[in-house]
C-alpha cells in the first residue's frame, strides 16, 4: 500500500524558499562578492540542470513535436532593425523620480503598491484578515524603508474606487499614470515625497558595434525580429509552403527600471519563442480538432475594462465559436502551451489565460493572451500568446525594398477583364513635345469609369483632355482603349504571425513555488515535487558502504542507468542517509535506490540475515565470503547479478525493494512517464528492512 | 558486399561549399537583408540542429561523464569585474589605420596578409606551385581590390626572413608590430598607403545597466568569470572537497577589429568552457592512467621560437614525465578534447595542439595549449587549455575581501614551536606612556632569532630596546618570551585553475570542411559525411507514395522512430527520390529508409512482383487489394505488420531491405554507434529492386 501525504500541512513560506533554493545553489545573485546587480541572477548546477530540462521538454513538445524550423540568431543588433521595428520609438515604460532624491521608481508599479498597501491597510482597519505581504513589501521591511502599510480605514467609495484602477493598471498610458498619482496623492513610500510626472524610457541596452564607434546595435529585448530577417530563408527551407512556424531559444536584455528581487522581473532571461506563419485570409488550424475539446480558464478584456477578474472555463473550441478568442491558430497555441505547463508540473488551479487590453497591447499585435501563473507575487505573464498580424513583415520589406512574401499558385486562375488605355508614344511625344509626358501619367491613373467614358468619345472622333485648364485633343491614332482579359495564376501576400513567447526563468521560478512544501512532521524538511521530467537529477545511488571495493557494483548500476537514458548521480558523502534523502528531497530528486551490500545477500536467502566477513576485489570481480547461519559462503560477482536493490519515492518516502534490473526497469518507466507509483508498487514489493551496515 | 566509396576524387572546393551552406541554412549572415553586419551569423534549422548536437555530445563527453557541475550566468557584466580581472586594461588587439583614408585593420593580420601574399609572389616568379589562395584573398578579389600577389622574386635571406617572422607573428606586441611594418615597408594593400602606429583598441561591447546610465557594464568576452566569482558556492556545493570542475556554455562577446568572412571570426559566439580547480600543489589527475596512452601531435613553443612549425607525435604520459605538458591535469583535458573532437568526427591528421609562446599567452596563464584544426584558411585556434594558476580567485578575493580558498582539514596535523612575546600592556602603557604603542609594534614585528637574543638578555635582568634613537628600558615583569609549541590542523590555499575553452562555432565550421566532398561521379553532387551522432536529422522517411490514405503507416515507422529516441524527418515533397536524396546528402542526413508500398508486398510474396489496385483506409485500419499473377489479394493492416522497408547510406549509397521493425532497430543500433554499416549490412539483405511506385 501507498503511504498518504499531506502537502498542505504547512502554509506556503516564500522565506524558506529562498533559503532553500539559495542554499542549494538553484540561482543566486550574479555578481553578489561585488555588491550584487539588481536584476541579474546566475544559475547554479540545480538550476542550470532544471533549466535544462525545461528547456529539452519544450523543444520535444514544440519543436520536434510540431516540425518547427529552429533559429539561432543573434542578440547584438543594429540600431536600424529595431527602428523599424518601432522598438526604438516605443519599447519604453514609465518611470517617475522622487522629487527630492531623484531615485528612479517604474510608474505603474509605484501606483500599485501604494494603493494595494492602503487596501491592505483598510483591511486591518476593518478587522478582516489582510491579504499575505507581498515579497516587494517584505523586502523594503529588510532594508528598513517606510512602506508598511498603516491601519486606516478607507470610505467605501474610496475602495472601489482603488479596486477599479488597480484592475485596469495595464492599460493606463504615462501621463494617466501621472494623473492617477496626483488625484490619489500617490508618494514615494521609501521617503513620503511627491514625484515627478512620468517619463518614458527605452528599456534597451545600447552598445555600439565595430572599433569606429559609428555603428549603434541594440541587444535584443525579444529573439522575434531574428525570424522575421530571416523569413525568405525559412520559407524557402520550407519548400515555399505555408503554414510553418520558426523557433528559438536564447537570451534577451531588457534594462528594467526597477527589477523586483528574485526571477520574476529580470535584466538578462532565457526566452523562447515561436513565430507562426499564417495565411491572414485563412487563420484555421491544420490540428485544431485535436485541441477544442481543451479546457482553459479566461480572464477576457471586457470583463477586466469593466473593473473586474472573474474569470470563466471554457473549451478553446467554444471560445474560438464565440468569439472569445480570435482565430483558431490562436487557440491552438494556447492549448498547447497549457498542455506544456501542465507537462512540466505547473498546477492548472494556478494557471490562467489573460487577453491583452486594448492600449496594453504591444504596439504591433491585433489579439494577445497571457498564460498567467499565480504566485506568493500575484499572477505573473510567463507566456505570451500574440497575432501579431502582418506588421513587423510589411514593415521590414518596406524598409529594406527585400518582398518578405508567400507566392502561391492559385489552384484556379483567376479571370478578370478591364479596360486598358494604349498610347501610341511616340506620335503622342511628336505632337505634345514636352506636355506629353503629363498627359500620359494623367491617362494612365484613370479609372475604369473614366476610361470607358474616353472611349466612347473616341468612337466618336476626337476628345477633349483638359488638365490644369490646358486642353489637349486626342484622336484615335494616339490613345485605343480596349477590354482585356487578365489571368492572375500567383497570389502574393503578407503571412500574418501568431507568436508564443515564453519567459523560461519566470517559469521555472513559478514551478518552483507550486512544487515547494514542508512535510507534515517537521516544517524545516522542505521537499520540491518536481516531476521526473524536469528534475535536475532522476535517480539518487546511495551505497550504504563507502569501502572503494564496491564501486564496481555502484558503477555499474550508475552505469545501467545511463544506458538506459536516466540520470543519476551517486552521494557517497560521509553523512547519514537521512541526511541524504532530506538533502535529494530538497534537490527535488524523485527517486533513490540503495545499494545495501547486506540485504542484497539478506534477499538471496529468502530474507534470512547473513553476515559478510571479508571480500576481495580485483579487475572488478569481486569475490565475497558470507556467514549465513552454520554456513561460510563464498559469492562472487555472477552470483550477485540477482541481487536486490530497495527504491525509495521522494513524496511518499516508500520504499520498495526487487532484484537490481528490475527496479531499474521500474525506474526507467517512472521516469519516461509510462507507469505511476501505483503501478511501481504493483510490481515491487515493499521494503521494510533494517539498512545500515558498514 | 558493401560498395567502395572515393572520397577525395575532388579537390576541396570553399567555393561549392560555402553555396552548399547557404543553400541549405546552415548558416547565413545576420541582417542580411539590411545589408548585414560584419562579423555576426545566424544559424538556420540546420546549423541549429548541428550546434545542438555538438553541445549535446559536449555536455554527455565533459558533464555527465566527468560530474563536473554546470553553470548558467549572466552576459551582461558590471565594469568593475572586469577592471579586476584585468580585461579593461589588457583584453585588446593591436589595429593600425591606414594614413589616408581612416580604414581600420588589425595589425598582426596585416604583416600576415602582406607577408603570405609576397611569398606566394615569390613561388610564382620562382615557378612553384603557388599554396592555394587563402579564403581572405579571394574576398577581397571579389570586392575588386588591389591584394593581388605579384609575381616577385624575392632575395633567399628576405624569404627567410619572411617565414621566421610569420612563425613568431603572435609572439609580437603592439609596437614590435610597428617596427615590422617599417622594416617591411607593409602597406594598406587596399590603397597602397603607409599605415599609423599600432593602438591598442578594447575587444569588449561597453553599455550601461539601470536607467540612471550611471553604472558602466561589458558584455562578457568570455564566461570565465562567472565560475570564478561563483567559486564559494561551487565548493559548498560540492560539499568542500576539490577537485572540482564547473562547465558553462553561453554566448559570449568580442568587438573584432575586422571580422574574417565566415564563422572563424566573429563578433557573438557559443562556447563551452570548463573551470577544473585543482590544489596548486597537487596537479596529478585522478584518470590520468585511463589517457596516459593517448597519442596527440604537439608543436612546442620551443620549436616555434627557433622560427619552426614542426610537429611531434607523442603520447600524454611521455609529455608529462618529459616536462613537454606542465602537469598531468593540463595533459588528461588535451587528451579529453582530443578525444571529443574525433567523436564528432574531426579529422584526426588535421588536428594538432599547439603551445602558446610567452608573449603570446593570455595576462593570467602559466602555460596554454591550443587545439588547432587545419582549414582552408590555416590551422585555426578551436580548444584553448590554459593554466590560469591562482591567478583570477586571487585578483577577485582581494578587490571584494571575499575569501576565495580552500579550506582542508590536514590529516596530519602540522606541529610547530616558535618564541612568542608576552607584553604585560598595562605595566606598558602606565611605564611609557605615548611610546608604548611604538614600542609594542617594535616587539611584535621582531623574529625569531631577535627574540631568542632578547629572552637571553631577560634572562640576566632588564635590557635596552632603541627605536630611533631613544631607548627605553625593558624588565622581565614587562616582557616574557616564551617558547610555545603551535598545532595547525587546517590548510587554507587558493586552488589553481585549469581552463579548457571551446569556440564551437570554429569547431562547427571546421566539421563541415572536414566532412564535405563531392561524388566522383558528379562534382555537384556534395555530401557532408557528418557522423550519426552530430547529424541534424538521423533518418529520413521517403514515402514513395504521396497518397493521403499511406499517412498512417508512415506516422506508424516516424512514431516508432520516436520511441527508439532517433530523430527523423519525413519528406513527402513532390520531387523525385533521387533529388530527395541529394539534397539529404547536403544536409548530411546519414540513413534514408524508403517506404515503397509495393516492394512491401513483393517481398511477402518472396519478391514476386505484385500490383496494388485499390485501397481504403479509414480509423487508421486500411485495406490493401493486390493482384497477384493470377491471384487477387486482399490484405489489412494486420497483415502489413511484417512489412518490410530500405535503408540507405548516404555515403555508399548501398541499399539494403528488411522488415521494418528490424530495419528500425539496426538504424537505431548504428544511430548509437553500437554497431557500423559493415554489421548493419550483416544483418539485412541487399536490395536492388525496381522502387517507384505512384
Amino acid at each position: 500500500a501507498m503511504s498518504s501525504i499531506n502537502k498542505s500541512a504547512h502554509p506556503f513560506d516564500k522565506t524558506r524558499l529562498d533559503a532553500l533554493l539559495n542554499r542549494r545553489f538553484f540561482y543566486a545573485p550574479a555578481f553578489e562578492i561585488y555588491g550584487g546587480v539588481a536584476g541579474l541572477y546566475d544559475y547554479g548546477p540545480s538550476g542550470s540542470a532544471l533549466q535544462a530540462n525545461i528547456i529539452a521538454e519544450w523543444r520535444k513538445h514544440f519543436i520536434v513535436e510540431e516540425g518547427m524550423l529552429e533559429l539561432d540568431t543573434t542578440i547584438m543588433t543594429p540600431a536600424s532593425v529595431f527602428e523599424t521595428s518601432g522598438h526604438v520609438a516605443r519599447f519604453a515604460d514609465w518611470m517617475v523620480k522622487d522629487a527630492k532624491t531623484g531615485d528612479v521608481i517604474r510608474a505603474d508599479h509605484l501606483v500599485k503598491n501604494v494603493l494595494e498597501s492602503r487596501l491592505v491597510g483598510d483591511k486591518e482597519a476593518r478587522g478582516q484578515v489582510a491579504t499575505p505581504a507581498k515579497e516587494d513589501e517584505k523586502d523594503k521591511k529588510k532594508k528598513k524603508k517606510a512602506t508598511k502599510s498603516a491601519a486606516v480605514k478607507l470610505e467605501d467609495e474610496v475602495v472601489k474606487s482603488y479596486e477599479t484602477t488597480l484592475a485596469q493598471l495595464d492599460n493606463f498610458s504615462g501621463p494617466e499614470l501621472g494623473e492617477l498619482c496626483r488625484k490619489f496623492d500617490v508618494r514615494n513610500p521609501d521617503t513620503g515625497n511627491e514625484v515627478t510626472d512620468p517619463q518614458e524610457f527605452n528599456l534597451m541596452f545600447a552598445s555600439s558595434i565595430g572599433p569606429t564607434g559609428q555603428h549603434p546595435g541594440y541587444l535584443r529585448p525579444e529573439t522575434a525580429q531574428g525570424h522575421f530577417l530571416n523569413f525568405s530563408r525559412l520559407l524557402e527551407y520550407n519548400n515555399g509552403r505555408i503554414p510553418f512556424a520558426s523557433a528559438q531559444i536564447g537570451r534577451s536584455f531588457r534594462n528594467e527600471i526597477s527589477p523586483r528581487a528574485g526571477l520574476l522581473r529580470v535584466r538578462e532571461f532565457t526566452m523562447a519563442e515561436i513565430e507562426h506563419f499564417v495565411d491572414p485570409e485563412d487563420k484555421s488550424h491544420p490540428r485544431f480538432k485535436d485541441m477544442q475539446d481543451v479546457v482553459l480558464v479566461l480572464l477576457d478584456r471586457h470583463v477586466q475594462s469593466s473593473g473586474n477578474t472573474s474569470t470563466i472555463k471554457m473549451s478553446i473550441g467554444e471560445a474560438v465559436s464565440k468569439g472569445v478568442i480570435a482565430n483558431q491558430t490562436l487557440a491552438y497555441f494556447m492549448a498547447r502551451i497549457y498542455l506544456y505547463l501542465l507537462k512540466i508540473g505547473i498546477d492548472p488551479d494556478r494557471l490562467r489565460f489573460r487577453q491583452h487590453m486594448a492600449n496594453e497591447m504591444a504596439h504591433y499585435a491585433t489579439d494577445c493572451w497571457d498564460a498567467e501563473i499565480q504566485t506568493s507575487s500575484g499572477w505573473v505573464e510567463c507566456v505570451g500568446c500574440a497575432d501579431r498580424a502582418a506588421y513587423d513583415l510589411t514593415v521590414h520589406s518596406a524598409k529594406t525594398g527585400h518582398p518578405l512574401v508567400v507566392r502561391e499558385a492559385l489552384k484556379q486562375p483567376i479571370v478578370t477583364e478591364k479596360e486598358v488605355a494604349e498610347l501610341d508614344k511616340k506620335t503622342l511625344g511628336r505632337t505634345f513635345k514636352q506636355d506629353a509626358g503629363i498627359l500620359q501619367k494623367h491617362i494612365e491613373s484613370l479609372e475604369e469609369e473614366a476610361l470607358l467614358s474616353l472611349k466612347e468619345q473616341l468612337s466618336e472622333g476626337s476628345t477633349s483632355i483638359f488638365i490644369n485648364g490646358k486642353g489637349f485633343e486626342i484622336t484615335p491614332d494616339l490613345l485605343r482603349i480596349e477590354r482585356r482579359t487578365f489571368k492572375q495564376s500567383i497570389r502574393e501576400y503578407t503571412p500574418n504571425v501568431v507568436e508564443p513567447s515564453f519567459g523560461l526563468g519566470r517559469i521555472l521560478y513559478s514551478l518552483l513555488e507550486h512544487t515547494y512544501w514542508s512535510r507534515e512532521q517537521d516544517i524545516e524538511r522542505g521537499v520540491l515535487s518536481l516531476p521526473p521530467v524536469v528534475a535536475p537529477t532522476k535517480v539518487l545511488i546511495v551505497p550504504l558502504s563507502s569501502k572503494e571495493e564496491f564501486d564496481p557494483l555502484v558503477q555499474e548500476v550508475s552505469s545501467k542507468f545511463r544506458k538506459a537514458g536516466v540520470f543519476s548521480r551517486v552521494d557517497d558523502s560521509n553523512t547519514s542517509i537521512g541526511k541524504r534523502y532530506a538533502r535529494n528531497d530538497e534537490l527535488g530528486t524523485p527517486y533513490g535506490v540503495t545499494i545495501d551490500f547486506a540485504c542484497e545477500y539478506r534477499d538471496m536467502f529468502t530474507f534470512v540475515r547473513c553476515l559478510l566477513v571479508d571480500f576481495t576485489a580485483e579487475n572488478q570481480i569481486f569475490v565475497f565470503t558470507l556467514i549465513f547461519g552454520d554456513t561460510i559462503l563464498t559469492l562472487s560477482k555472477t552470483a550477485l547479478q540477482n541481487s536486490t536493490m530497495t527504491l525509495r519515492e521522494r513524496d511518499t518516502m516508500d520504499q520498495r525493494i526487487g532484484p537490481i534490473d528490475d527496479v531499474i526497469a521500474t525506474v526507467t518507466d517512472l521516469v519516461e512517464g509510462s507507469i505511476d507509483w501505483a503501478e511501481a508498487c504493483r510490481r515491487l514489493p515493499v521494503y521494510d528492512g533494517v539498512q545500515a551496515i558498514d
